[in-house]
């Protein structure tokens, strides 16, 4: 993908968070990588969304320092960059507030997996991070926000394409994916599976989820070389 | 109906679902049956809901081998084409993962008869199937989940056209009714019917429903020889 | 008003309820009483609202005997007619199944007074019916539904026009007024205060509500002679 | 501002409410202070808002005195004046009873900091005023309301644009700010925060929130002169 057809991505995905009613104001941030020239795209901070052009993103390297761009990057762009740094089969990352997912932040509770919704997307339960240190918090907080959920799925084994979402403790969701759209999405099918598992917790305290071998058929059936959902691509 | 007609009217049962906010992206799907020429007409796998035309739709015999079509059917129609084949007197069925509605297939809970919106469709609880084992999720999945079905309605003698749907455990409703605009209209009720349980079960834990003579009084002002609601056809 | 512009009122309030997402497909309706020729205004049965014109409504003197149009009234008629025998100071009825009010009825609980919104439309609880007997519901069972609203309000000794809505058990509210606009009003505004003390309940479970002080203050703010509320009406 | 220029903003955060969905039919208002003429603009009294013109708006001085317009103010006028003359850091008040934020008031609850959504908007919990007393209820009503927000905040040593709400108890939400755009603003967020909240709190009852670090973090990354949030404004 070249970089202008990156920032075009980039901007679409922040603009189908807003579509989907997953961001209020600005509370909301999409961001992708091209991985060959070392480049992240991603918007910029406090700009209104009807105004949002593609060539206002802002373009860093790896480090979050600036290449392009006249505005400031999102505030969050050390997490978005650490999360790159980190797990380098991911091609974007996605932030926001949406409701359900943050509800489930803010009660520190990981999301379980409890249906097949679920599974056709999550690779067992969406993880919430241990609440950040005062001295993380103190200090180089965006940036440790990004080590909270990378030392999470590092020290669970997780692999951020089985998980493609993780719930920062007290704060809200990322989700990332291959490209801006795929993140896009997974963020957006993240808040209708944390709205359903409110209703089905608050139904049914403690519920658990449903069997791996569940798990493992509507996983493998979306991903892997025997999937069979959707039309084939060529 | 012409195959046709029947080709229309399961694309608009689709649309109806989408239109009605049961469905995100390409989360459901309709089908509807033509008995005497034994074949069956549904949307296919994973296609925008804005691209879908009539000539979209697939169309199979009643073991869900392919007739007509180029596109690959719904990845659920090993389902649809079971529920056809055990329940003779239905002419479509819909499958969503409507929000409540899963909820309550997520929970393992049947919806309790708790009001006369219920009872003006649905005589008696919408049931819930028992937990598919791992043999069945690891065999002929999808044709097991239309086995999980039937099952529970022929073990409780439950007449599918009297109770329209049934919640799949850890998954998600099936709907279905004598025409793929009952089947999706079913789908919608059940969902609103669905929401209200969940607010009267959050605020009476436990409450079972209304008495069997409401049951009855309700069912049968819509249903039979003596309905009273609505407009005579002709 | 006359009778022609009771149809258009009549109407018009129908279609509020479904603007206001009151209703769901033909779940609901509104009538109006023209006191001084002693006849009835109701919408027909399970016509679909887009169609619906002022010359569809059904015209029947108070005992529901039809005196014009063509179509089949509304089939809760019998409830309607009864409430206007009995409650001589109203002037139009209306009937929904809204998500939240019809959960309480579902529940069986009257919604208690927790709040100035509740207090502005509604002095005291919302009541709830005790639930019909087998009897009443085997006989005439619409008219019975009446008879159980004007009964809790008779043994009760409240006021309809201070507390302009019933709660019908295992059913669904109706809610009254001296127009069809006023009824219409007082149905979006139970709606609401139905879904904020869900929301209450939820929270504070055995939550009675505020003091009759505030109850007082706020009624009168807006009823009687002594009314501040709104610009004075020439 | 000029006074017109008010009378628009005024006007602005009052149909900002509405397109947020915080006010149903006419209940909410807003209104700002032009500090160096002593004057309050405030919406007039049940006026649709479709209808609503800068000319509507009504003037009055700091002690409610009606100076220009033909309309009744807002019924809640006298609260808004009691804020302004006794937060004098303030330059808008707005009135809503938006559904979450209402319930928690309605509830008796402050609501508590649980995610980085509130951090950035109110630095500590939403308080809950107590109950008014019968007196208070009985005498100057409307502003004796302002007094429990302005007694709550001087009793805990409340910065009012620390903490820009305040929950009135068995009523709803008050919020404020700078201008009417900030104020409009907060009212949105406070209710965006509220039903995240009641999901938390539904959730994991008696949760009490987030670490001091993390709201000073949160709080101090949006305000003062360190922070880094949102475009540099020239």
């Amino acid at each position: 993908m070249l970089l202008k057809e990156l920032r075009t991505s980039v901007l679409e995905s922040n603009l189908e968070l807003v579509k989907r009613g997953l961001v209020l104001y600005t509370f909301g941030n999409a961001s992708g990588v091209d991985r060959e020239q070392g480049l992240v795209v991603i918007k910029p901070s406090g700009v209104d969304y009807d105004d949002l052009r593609p060539e206002h993103m802002v373009v860093t390297d790896l480090d979050g320092k600036i290449v392009e761009g006249d505005l400031k990057p999102s505030s969050d762009l050390d997490t978005h960059t650490l999360l790159y740094r980190e797990f380098p089969t991911i091609g974007a990352v996605v932030h926001t507030h949406s409701e359900f997912a943050t509800s489930f932040a803010q009660a520190g509770l990981a999301i379980p997996p409890l249906g097949t919704t679920h599974a056709d997307y999550f690779y067992g339960p969406v993880p919430v991070t241990p609440p950040l240190t005062d001295e993380a918090i103190g200090g180089r907080y965006v940036h440790e926000t990004g080590v909270a959920i990378v030392d999470h799925f590092k020290k669970h084994n997780i692999d951020p394409l089985a998980v493609p979402a993780c719930l920062v403790n007290g704060h809200a969701p990322f989700a990332w994916g291959k490209t801006p759209d795929d993140a896009a999405h997974n963020a957006v099918v993240l808040e209708a599976v944390a709205k359903m598992a409110y209703n089905t917790l608050t139904l049914v305290p403690g519920h658990t989820g449903v069997s791996q071998a569940l798990l493992d058929r509507h996983y493998f059936r979306k991903h892997g070389a025997n999937a069979t959902y959707g039309q084939a691509k060529h």
